[in-house]
């Protein structure tokens, strides 16, 4: 019998993820997503990958969740700002399976875990973009990384299984007994670019070679490192010198925060700077920057709204 | 011998002293500015002043300050960002006189007081808006603060003496042996306002009915406050009540430096929230939020270079 993978979210990374599952002749891969447009391009064309590889996906999509079989897996690619609504409505996919963040910041995991038994969390550095409904170009490969979220914990073999299965169909996966670490790489690395993106329009490369900017991105980290050591997560690697490498080999990238902000879409801010300030307010720890940043990023919204 | 006064820097601010002074018969009303289309229509047509009064100021404008004769009085009231060159043409024209800024924010006097021998500080606080060449429009009249720039001060017959000539032509003007609390009042009020509406568009009353960006900048004026008490300064009113009650009378109000970089202006951050900035880095008192707004606006100006 297959394993029964659904994809909670099918756009970009979530995409990504289910055509390169859908290779596998061991895996059957279902997909959720709230958009009619994608779900009905995605069932008639498959879901095609261009870039750095080219590949096609048979995959099987619903907008309702209740047309979905039971699954052992899912992987929970929304945006932030639609976590609870997502696994709410496909917790019941879930109920004797695991379910996979591969989201951005921080945060995500306790929310699907008040849905679901078992959770793991999940780090993906793949560049991509959403072409069209069912097509995505893969800019740039990137690993993944995957272990337990502690309070409600995927067992050692779900995480493997999960690995083998990535690494099978050309994903590159890590299992780790602990993923905190390359989660707030990843996080810092995010918080200090993507927040000051936005409110700049400066691309990744300006942002680094502008001093005011960089020493404002460095302050960041800092604040962000602090809570990371108050939680004993040690860091995977270093993201002053992760943003400065993807500065220079991606000078002209816009962060998705600025294409968010570009297009007046709902931004992560509360997963990214805001999970830091957060844990920070919970330990005791000062990140006055980083919350200045996030009512930055608040009040640039609630522009909007008039 | 009528008082002859120059006026340096001819924009919405320095055009509404230069017509209203323009009103009394013992005033010779001169300007210096560098467009010579301002420069043309005011010699062509006066200074009309259109809103709150209705009024036409007969003023001989130049381009080239060698072309005015030595002044008595300067009252400098052009962007922060142009003081020094600004200054450096019209210092001639005040070997034997004296120099008023009213310009925003703090560090102005100081560039002035490198070229002419006494200095003024003046705080004004009209809203004004120039609608075209020579027609400057008074959304609202307001009080004008001048006092001596302690380093190099105007005498107290001079500051007496303009505040004499000011108010018999209608602006409001309050003679003070010392200035630095009224101009550091509306320093903390410019600079927990206006960047703020610029980095996120918001204006004034949207600013401050949203909770996390009026946290924000209450936050900015309590560090500013902090270094205020820091050099000895009370401050003439409180900035965080006033930006309030500005927020209910004037929701709508895009505050000039939202002005300035919706029209990819430089700001004037060096002399609102870098002066804060640069004062607490003598005292040793801690700017951090300042000082990261600083950044955030410098960011901005970086963007548009490529």
């Amino acid at each position: 019998m297959p394993t029964r993978i659904c994809i909670v979210g099918c756009g970009a990374i979530g995409g990504l993820y289910a055509a390169h599952l859908a290779q596998l002749p061991e895996v059957e891969v279902w997909a959720y997503d709230t958009s009619e447009d994608q779900v009905a391009t995605i069932n008639q064309n498959g879901l095609r990958i261009t870039g750095s590889v080219e590949l096609v996906g048979r995959v099987q999509a619903r907008t309702d969740a209740a047309a979905i079989p039971p699954c052992s897996i899912g992987i929970l690619a929304t945006k932030g700002t639609v976590t609870e609504p997502a696994i709410k409505a496909t917790a019941q996919l879930f109920a004797d399976g695991v379910v996979c963040s591969v989201q951005n910041g921080i945060g995500n995991e306790e929310i699907i875990a008040e849905h679901v038994p078992r959770v793991m969390r999940g780090i993906t550095l793949p560049a991509v973009q959403l072409l069209e409904p069912g097509v995505i170009h893969l800019h740039a490969p990137g690993p993944t990384w995957i272990g337990p979220f502690e309070p409600k914990p995927a067992t050692t073999e779900e995480i493997t299984g999960l690995a083998v299965l990535l690494n099978s169909c050309g994903m590159q996966t890590s299992a780790m007994a602990d993923a905190r670490g390359a989660q707030w790489t990843k996080l810092l690395f995010n918080c200090s670019t993507n927040p000051l993106c936005a409110l700049t329009g400066l691309t990744h490369g300006q942002l680094c070679e502008h001093a005011p900017s960089r020493r404002l991105a460095g302050a960041l980290i800092e604040e962000g490192r602090a809570v990371a050591n108050a939680l004993g997560i040690t860091l995977e690697d270093d993201p002053a010198v992760l943003i400065d490498t993807a500065g220079k080999t991606n000078f002209n990238h816009r962060p998705s925060m600025l294409q968010d902000v570009s297009a007046r879409r709902g931004t992560e801010i509360q997963t990214l700077n805001g999970g830091i300030v957060s844990q920070a307010t919970q330990l005791g720890v000062p990140a006055p920057l980083n919350a200045a940043i996030v009512e930055l990023i608040l009040g640039l919204e609630h522009s909007w709204t008039r």
